[in-house]
């Protein structure tokens, strides 16, 4: 079975902690770990095969955090790189043309919470044997409370009856009465031919769109292809439950009571977290030097902390979100209005909207630790074995001192290793690089100073990551 | 008249706005002023000396504040630097100690509004007129409410019948409809030989005491005197009310209805704000580059924003205080709870009860940006003319590299100028000084390197201000 793992999103829904260049599924806010290592893990011992789906400027984020569990090392994984989202149909359709049509194939996406592993292995079971009977699987989750933010699976045991859209609340009270509806969580199972089959029948233009699309694929590395933006803008966007799943009669659900939760808002995540003897939740971004909110008279809040002191008197309820560059103080049953914080935010033109402080690239991360008029502070982390791009910039000079790790420099004709408590100068218009030999992390602290200090003053000559192409 | 002003306070009643170090009438908070500018400026005109009683590790503060003012050069201004506060009347007679006699003194705490300025002076010149005749002339300010936090003034005119320690709500209700009290401001007015007379007179242990430890003072600086930490100890700690105007039968009170307010709280200062069209206070830290809070729904609130985006989402009646390295959010109506906040850091052991990220120095000031297990990163501003200690350290090397202004650079026996652009690299053992010669500002970015890199490994081998006594 191949687990096919769906990496998009918006990262709107849990701004500040969440932005488009981080969403969701990769902020590690659960004991360290992201929602996407927590369902890669969880589907591990199931699947004898990874099929990461990412936006072009996420996935290096998923290869991190695979690194991190080790996974590159033992199992196969394929990436697909799309250059646009097209919401699930495309998604699913151009992956499973990159299959064995014999495959087995479950979809989870990214950003989902299972409690119960055992009722989850069972259910992934059931459903795998449905699938080898050339159906399309649903998992629907037997709803607690009438939400009006999900579709909902009309079904009589295992078999579907009805899709319904998102239902308003009168309607979501009804399901939730009749006991016969169950949420849609997103995840299938199928065999790549039958979805293929069915694909081809009921949505022939997304079928065909997406065949041609990815006859035309770019092979960026191995098991790494890639669509190009014309091509994808060629395939109607569609979910894969309006284009398919509502209209076949081989669709079958199982039932997954195995605490699932889809952390959609700040609310759910309250929920899950663990609380203290008020009723407090506090979730640490920081894993050392953990400064511990001081808390008066408050109860029933939830507070994602960072490096800072916190300090709350007298308020309940509250979501409190600090992180290095924003910070969110909301009532937490209005939390779900982030989403028109994010909009103000772009709307202003502010990039907070969509990086973070820390900006993590495919060969380490940036900080800004300090800016002035003429002169910008940066901290440099780079992975081992990683380089950044041969590069030379017309207005500022740089000064790199190594704080820890050892450094390799191209300067020019020059190229000499830096060491710990080294330091060298990178003069205004010099041709140079930045790489880590070792097998340790460097970290360097880099101080511009030059009239002109912006990031798009970099001319890149040579970059493994191709971003002068 | 010299204008007497109080520049104690122990920081906690606005933290993490104010904290030991630099105590609530030093926070730029008003439109880039702080309340201590605001009392210098007020009291300009009417005074020919200003005479500043501060703890030893504040007065630079002062100094620096009236620099910004013009103030030194313009005008005679004396320092008295208390190793120890004792309480008002102690401050006061030991300063009038240090004047003519004859001289009129108007005593003003450094951390009050006052906002009608033409009836303020009309009340500071009918003070001085009963001070001439040999009155003690208090301030009475007529009550709004029944506030329960400070002492009241029971009047017939301008005669006083009573003062009146902090009263019960029940009693603070009662003043408020006779009619007959009035708050006690604080301020004071009286000649000095007055004062001290009646000082002789009603609290002798004190004035003796304050005669000794006056005689014993060391003179620090032209205009400068301190007195020792013994001396300081042996004078009982007393209020001027309590030890000298509750005794005797020639106190006055003149009406103070200039729009006080002694900003005891965020309440207060929510209070003194310019609201938005919800009620909503925002009030700057940063002058430059200030990211406008998102608010959604939310009303009533008082924001004292910083360098970060603050978006608040359906909640009323918040304070919310952002600092680099602390944050407060609190009910405004609890918010005098802040105290029970900085008591709880202090049990912690944490700092953040008494510096601010950025430390003030003598000489500019520092601010760590950045911290590893081997490494620490520095932004050291040092003010035109200034100059750090000759000094080593055992356990860090230390790259310097100017980013503004220019250094000179002593390092073992060289000296040498390091300008903007340049770096340099002191080595462990090394003695080194950094000094700005210039008349602009000199900022530095030191990243040190080694193993210990506390604030305590630093052998001062020659300090401007003392430090190594």
């Amino acid at each position: 079975m191949i687990n096919l793992i769906l990496c998009g999103g918006s990262g709107t829904r849990l701004w500040p902690l969440s932005r488009k260049y981080l969403p969701k599924q990769f902020v590690k806010i659960f004991d360290g770990e992201s929602l996407f290592q927590k369902t890669v893990k969880r589907n591990m011992h199931l699947c004898d095969e990874l099929f990461i789906i990412s936006g072009e400027n996420q996935y290096f984020l998923a290869v991190d955090q695979l690194e991190e569990l080790d996974i590159l090392k033992n199992k196969k994984v394929r990436f697909f790189l799309e250059s646009e989202g097209r919401n699930t149909a495309p998604a699913i359709a151009l992956s499973c043309f990159d299959m064995d049509p014999q495959e087995t194939v479950l979809v989870c996406p990214s950003d989902h919470i299972v409690s119960d592993l055992d009722i989850y292995e069972q259910a992934v079971a059931r459903a795998a044997e449905l699938a080898e009977e050339e159906n399309l699987v649903t998992f629907g989750i037997s709803p607690s409370y009438p939400e009006t933010g999900y579709g909902y699976i009309q079904a009589k045991g295992e078999d579907v009856r009805a899709f319904k859209e998102k239902p308003d609340a009168a309607t979501a009270q009804k399901y939730l009465k009749s006991g016969d509806y169950l949420w849609n969580s997103g995840m299938f199972c199928f065999k790549s031919s039958t979805i293929l089959k069915a694909m081809a029948k009921h949505s022939k233009d997304i079928f065909e769109a997406s065949e041609n699309a990815y006859n035309n694929r770019s092979i960026i590395g191995e098991n790494q292809f890639k669509i190009k933006k014309k091509d994808m803008q060629s395939i109607p966007a569609e979910s894969i439950d309006y284009a398919v799943m509502e209209r076949t009669d081989n669709v079958k659900v199982v039932y997954g009571e195995f605490g699932w939760n889809d952390v959609g808002s700040f609310k759910s995540l309250f929920d899950l977290s663990e609380k203290d003897i008020v009723n407090n939740a506090v979730l640490n971004l920081q894993t050392e030097k953990v400064l511990k909110p001081v808390v008066i008279n408050a109860r029933d809040n939830l507070i994602i902390n960072n490096k800072r002191q916190i300090a709350v008197i007298g308020e309940d309820n509250l979501v409190v979100v600090d992180t290095d560059d924003a910070l969110l103080i909301a009532n937490k049953s209005e939390s779900q209005k982030v989403k028109e914080i994010v909009n103000q935010l772009k709307e202003r033109g502010s990039e907070l909207a969509e990086i973070h402080k820390t900006v993590i690239r495919p060969w380490g991360s940036y900080a800004i630790l300090e800016e002035g008029p003429l002169y910008k502070i940066k901290k440099i982390t780079v992975k081992a074995g990683k380089r950044l791009s041969l590069q030379k910039h017309f207005h500022r000079n740089e000064h790199w001192v190594v704080v820890s790790g050892t450094a390799k420099v191209t300067l020019d004709d020059e190229v000499f290793l830096l060491r710990q408590n080294e330091s060298t100068f990178i003069k205004m218009g010099a041709e140079h690089r930045l790489e880590n030999p070792g097998n340790i992390e460097l970290v360097i602290i880099e101080s511009q100073v030059g009239e002109y200090t912006g990031e798009d003053d970099i001319v890149r000559i040579e970059d493994d990551f191709k971003r002068n192409e």
